[in-house]
């Protein structure tokens, strides 16, 4: 084996309403005495802002919150956000408490609060000078894994683009797994959240940079998801089915830390950049397509995950047939779910396929990635696909 | 799900030959100038010390090294290596080279750099005050996985007893997992360790503290390791299964951390404080019986084990013949591996079961975590069947 390398949170709590319990884990990370409770509108709404902020209070930590994050946040709204909320202030932590959006503002906004850097400054791997305040992170869908990644996105609304910060020193110190906060998550969110982390988990494991160690990560989430999407999606009150959801996101963060995603990713970026297009809509529209494309390089890998996904077709001692059947599942979700399926929807007309894949193509971190080169006219045909 | 908590170390770098590539790693711990190596003999004479120190100055950090530790070192030995090569000197990483007495020596050397606590201070959980000097593990047996717990095992000889301190302070900020290290294992101590690191997995998956984190980490290990034990131990020089052995026995340290250990373990250590009977074989001689005793309350645990361990009777439908055939196959490993069976060969006597048993019995923080009740009278009856 090559040298391969592993990094996660600080450190994980899991459980039925760990969320509001977080209060004595904080406090351990050092001497908190204030706490930035980062977040959205729907976690004030829900009353969890509240409840967090008091349960802080009875462990002796003042905390000022933050809800305004919007999805898939620009460049310029995070500036905003840093000097509305952050510059000029001095808490000893940050809690991010919402979807994949709030939990990259809240990483990148610690490291801004140490470093003084821009968001533009930090675009790009390796580029944050030093580590930011410690960070909490308290998902509440199942599907972005950022609370184990050391990626922030950046959308930058002039360039129709969208981009990773990518350090080590995103990783946060503390992360709150609670499947309480997901139960009322809506129908959409839950399908395209699930499908999103089942795409970092099925690149992950079919990344050329795949391992041992995110191969385990990706096949266990692939596992729970498989078990649990349709329940979730069809019976959002279920813990059970949530709770696997969570640590199958989870999962997903921590192989895609690992391995890295590929094609799928990099072309969902420019349909967020361009169109607005949630990452996990994105992620979903081209991930049937994709995998298609990469067929014939990853027919046993597939094999594999149809396997963890308890398909029939996976007894059948065809690999050919079992990876069809994965393709399949994917198809037939996308479906039960309502997952949008074409372009045309969300205004993108055949005269965009050029701009969008001569950005997907710059999306190189990811493309080498890919267990198959991907040229211009793959991009291109890809793209077509979802204009039926 | 109750709540549950996992942690790791800070960072891992896995491949052959990760250990000498270790330097840059080091470097990027913070501003290293200093390093202490501590290590054992076999490492030193092996040249893998002065191949790391060489490594280490090319990067700019000059390393002293403490290479004496010996196996299950007492808390005198402890606080020798302290004051002969550590007290009074200013070390900017300490770097553990060895099995698992090296990475928990220089996981208790560097609190008591930054603390000043003496050892004895520390034993018992959650004792230690402050962290300590950053440190680097690299193991070089497949069995302990002390390289990713927040535990080190301390031998009182006065007491005739073996006692832990566990700290989260205790888990390094980085591991190298090289299997090239591991290549010279001899048999005797391939089969100890490998045998040690199944049973963190199996205990871990038995516990009662067991979680879906714990679980998916040990049936991992599990898997791995029965899949190359016997490769292992009869064709040492085979990369692929030292590999996999490595990272299993990492898996089950991931494991054990988030779950604990159970019955085997609590009464190993009696075996080792009083009759110097070293860790892994202590474990490898009791596991069959103890699962034994668990037997009626762990056959479906047991079942999934064999279906990791691609036991042919996992096929057969019957959990119950399923669960036999995971204690049979722990049987022949003992047999085929040449591990002890019989406490007489290190000196136990009828007489000494007493001892051993109140010993046993104190280690509540593992019987605890046992599926089944263990008291006085079972732990008298489990020690009795190694006097057979």
């Amino acid at each position: 084996m090559s040298l391969f390398e592993f990094q996660t949170a600080g450190k994980m709590v899991l459980g039925a309403h760990a969320a509001e319990q977080c209060a004595p884990y904080v406090n351990r990370l050092g001497d908190v005495r204030s706490a930035l409770i980062v977040s959205q509108p729907s976690m004030q709404r829900s009353g969890f802002v509240d409840t967090l902020t008091q349960a802080l209070a009875k462990e002796g930590i003042h905390s000022a919150m933050y809800c305004g994050v919007s999805p898939e946040p620009t460049e310029r709204q995070l500036t905003d956000i840093y000097e509305q909320a952050v510059a000029g202030a001095d808490y000893d932590v940050m809690i991010g408490v919402g979807g994949g959006s709030v939990l990259d503002a809240t990483k990148l906004l610690a490291v801004m609060a140490t470093s003084g850097m821009g968001v533009r400054d930090m675009l790009g791997t390796g580029l944050v000078r030093q580590k930011g305040i410690p960070t909490v992170l308290i998902p509440t869908t199942s599907g972005t894994g950022s609370e184990v990644t050391p990626n922030a996105i950046v959308t930058l609304p002039e360039e129709e683009l969208k981009l990773a910060v990518v350090s080590p020193y995103l990783y946060p110190q503390l992360v709150l797994l609670d499947p309480v906060l997901t139960l009322t998550l809506p129908q959409p969110i839950t399908a395209a959240t699930g499908m999103d982390a089942f795409t970092h988990s099925l690149e992950s494991y079919i990344s050329n940079k795949g391992n041992p160690l995110s191969d385990m990560f990706a096949l266990e989430s692939i596992r729970l998801i498989a078990a649990s999407l349709e329940e979730a999606y069809g019976n959002g009150t279920s813990l059970p089915a949530r709770e696997r959801m969570l640590l199958g996101s989870m999962y997903g963060g921590m192989a895609l830390s690992c391995s890295g995603t590929a094609a799928v990713h990099a072309l969902a970026y420019p349909l967020g950049g361009k169109f607005h297009i949630t990452h996990g809509v994105a992620n979903s529209m081209l991930l049937s397509h994709v995998m298609e494309f990469n067929f014939d390089a990853i027919v046993d890998r597939l094999s594999d995950v149809a396997a963890a996904m308890k398909l029939p077709e996976a007894q059948a001692g065809s690999a050919q047939r079992a990876a069809e059947a994965v393709i399949g599942k994917i198809r037939s979700w996308t479906a039960d779910l309502h997952i949008p399926q074409n372009l045309r929807e969300y205004g993108v007309r055949e005269d965009d396929i050029e701009v969008l894949s001569v950005a997907a193509a710059k999306v190189t971190r990811l493309l080498n990635n890919n267990p198959k080169q991907v040229g211009m006219d793959d991009i291109r045909a890809l793209y077509r696909k979802l204009l039926a």
